[in-house]
């Protein structure tokens, strides 16, 4: 075994629903099925190689190893909204393109095994990419062979257009699950928005996450249809995980303020759907929003530096709050600086999208980074894809867009380029699957 | 200094070129720059975490720290062709859009201080994204701030376009820099391929690859545009790094047969260009070969495995040559199965691409693996960035492409979409810049 099991849960969680149901066997890695070819080298590789993880919010130092770890699959919650954001992820949106419900819920099912054992550095199905009949074409696809966990989560949502007639869901339908409004310099390209279903893997390894989600397309041949998909990155390599807030490719650090995993009161207030918000069904789950953004970093780039900040809103070296001296001082809207002019702007980005501007609204933001080829006009397609967790979207993505879309300065240099909106079910029961408390 | 240098050449080459001309305050990291904040932890971080390199071709074991690696950027031939692959690629390609001479020798000049410092895990200009005046553009874009050299390598290449007559250099073309003839089966997007120049980016981090990148062609704002680029992942995690040859996304072990840095005679013979050759200017350079091949993988994940395995001609799980046991045996093409035929059979992958089938031609390659979101039609746009460097094209990927392209069975799988052949120059010596043997 070489995974180091790990919570995707806050603390308080009960332990039963966050351990992992899988048996010892299940539990062995892809690499040991593959036999002793280099087989020593690799495991005297894992455990030399130790990153040290530390918690942005706190001072404790967890000590894990970026590529074994195991992050648990069932829990009251679905892995990958609170787990400590892992190096790489490949975002996913599908079209259903069966009409038959039987078939959806033989997917979710299908799609629930496979992500049971893969997200362990198993295989997508049992005898895998080589151990089946060679007259067949092989379960796995085998091209994350020999690699183990490295932290994969794979965490599911529902688009609103699911909630049609082809499956009788639409009773069903979350009234939250809104149509996300047009915001000003919205450039949104249909074929990367929307989607039936979608799918977020994040992992330590890219080889990883797509591999999950080429398996997860592959198991839904003649039922589902990739409509979009996005990679990203942000976090830095394993071994330097440690040191600093990601930044973001306008070079500023990016999530200081984020909501903390041990934050269990404001997650249950901002993030997860309570009794009495919605359809039962989606209690203890949330709503991801999805957002391109494509930053002109080349105009961007050009800008001065106090400019720059004064449009942030930090300083762009330590990331502290203007008017402070660390990155993680405490904000204070008010300070003033010569003439009394707030330091921090009225349309600086920091204050518009902080909770003090906002009746305390807050998100929980899971964002990556992109650089998807050039434009064909000279530049680099790069930018932020955006994704957020929140319990509410009218009352908190909406408001915090709005007041961003329409005030904030760094709107010149962005442009949302693609845009999803996706009901998040609960976690998953040993022995249940993936959105079974709506369908099954 | 949290750097660990190590050689991008071969063992006999002589010290002095190879050796780093940066000064003691040059090798300051970014991180260091930024003063205190979390050094601690990072500094922990980067000494408890050691990856385990094992050269592939020998039982000789490297202990390196992937993310603080430097790679020196000076020697007798550029860093990133025999240097052992790192994790990330971004790979681009700029038009030339100044037509004076005296601006692209500036620009060779500027990119090369950049590259210089961005190697050792120096911003790209000194002052950076944050020492500089407030009121001008920051000089460096930021977000590599805090990140280690991360064993970054650029490698600067030239197209056969930038040799017409904008600048005296037409005389100058090496004969060998050939127009790449069609092939049966491609089906290449003039937007992906070409350019005047190319640079390849390699680091075990991708921010630190995408950043380095984004330097280049900020400050050749004006001079240069972005024409093309590619994101490629491949190795794994620096945690997993030794355990095995990787896969590609059909699922098998890709270089196990590669050119290795250690054989200086077969580089000499099939990699650098010799005295004779060409033109002096190119002497101790390459040709640099990029292909991005689209792979089909629905269809491939159609295929049984044991059609999968003939296509390719080895074991998908050991990796190991049809009619041997461990991926390191010596391919045999005569080994014989049922009924006399050979078990390599004569279409198979390994035998057209094998030196024994090509009159002992070989290549050097060094590709990554993509995905490039969705293709619109429901699946992954998904595949190889093919990039091989040879000392003569006409005889040595030409023939090889050929060979595959009309007999391979893999071509029912793939797509060659992009396309281009680049004259890369020797290494550049302290004091020298990118290209001067061409062009100062």
């Amino acid at each position: 075994m070489t995974g180091t099991p790990t919570t995707n849960e806050p603390a308080p969680d009960p332990a039963p629903a966050s351990a992992n149901a899988a048996g010892p066997r299940e539990r062995l890695s892809r690499r040991r099925l593959f036999g002793m070819a280099g087989a020593g080298a690799a495991v005297a590789g894992v455990s030399a190689a130790v990153g040290v993880a530390v918690s942005r919010s706190e001072s404790v130092t967890t000590v894990t190893d970026a590529a074994a770890e195991v992050v648990p699959f069932h829990g009251e919650h679905q892995a990958g909204i609170v787990t400590p954001a892992q190096d790489r992820m490949h975002f996913v949106a599908f079209d259903v393109t069966t009409r038959r419900r039987d078939d959806l819920v033989a997917l979710l099912k299908a799609w629930t095994a496979a992500a049971e054992r893969m997200t362990t550095g198993l295989e997508a199905k049992e005898n895998g990419a080589v151990g089946g009949s060679p007259q067949a074409p092989p379960a796995d696809t085998g091209e994350a062979l020999d690699l183990p966990a490295s932290a994969l989560t794979l965490t599911i949502g529902l688009g609103a257009s699911l909630f049609d007639d082809r499956f009788g869901l639409a009773d069903a339908r979350p009234p939250k699950l809104i149509d996300i409004p047009a915001f000003p310099g919205d450039d949104l390209d249909p074929r990367r928005g929307g989607g039936d279903i979608c799918v977020q893997a994040c992992a330590n390894d890219p080889q990883v996450a797509v591999h999950a989600i080429r398996n997860l397309a592959r198991i839904g041949f003649g039922k589902v249809a990739v409509r979009w998909s996005q990679l990203g990155f942000g976090r830095t390599s394993s071994t330097t995980r440690a040191q600093t807030t990601p930044r973001n490719l306008f070079g500023f650090k990016d999530g200081t303020r984020n909501l903390k995993a041990e934050d269990v009161e404001a997650l249950r207030e901002h993030v997860w759907v309570q009794p009495g918000d919605g359809p039962d069904w989606l209690v203890g789950g949330t709503y991801l929003v999805a957002r391109r953004i494509r930053m002109h970093i080349e105009i961007w780039d050009r800008t001065s530096l106090v400019e720059q900040e004064v449009i942030v809103g930090r300083a762009k070296g330590t990331g502290a709050p203007l008017g402070q001296v660390d990155e993680f001082d405490e904000v204070d809207l008010r300070v003033g600086g010569a003439g009394g002019e707030p330091l921090i702007g009225e349309n600086a980005h920091i204050r518009l999208a902080s909770p003090e501007a906002l009746g305390g609204v807050r998100l929980l933001r899971r964002g990556y980074n992109f650089t998807d080829g050039s434009d064909g006009l000279g530049h680099l397609d790069a930018g932020l894809f955006f994704v957020a967790f929140n319990r509410d979207t009218a009352k908190q993505f909406v408001p915090m867009q709005q007041a961003l879309s329409s005030k904030d300065v760094m709107m010149e240099y962005i442009e949302h380029t693609g845009s999803g909106l996706y009901a998040v079910p609960p976690g998953v029961r040993p022995g249940g699957h993936w959105a079974d408390t709506l369908i099954r």
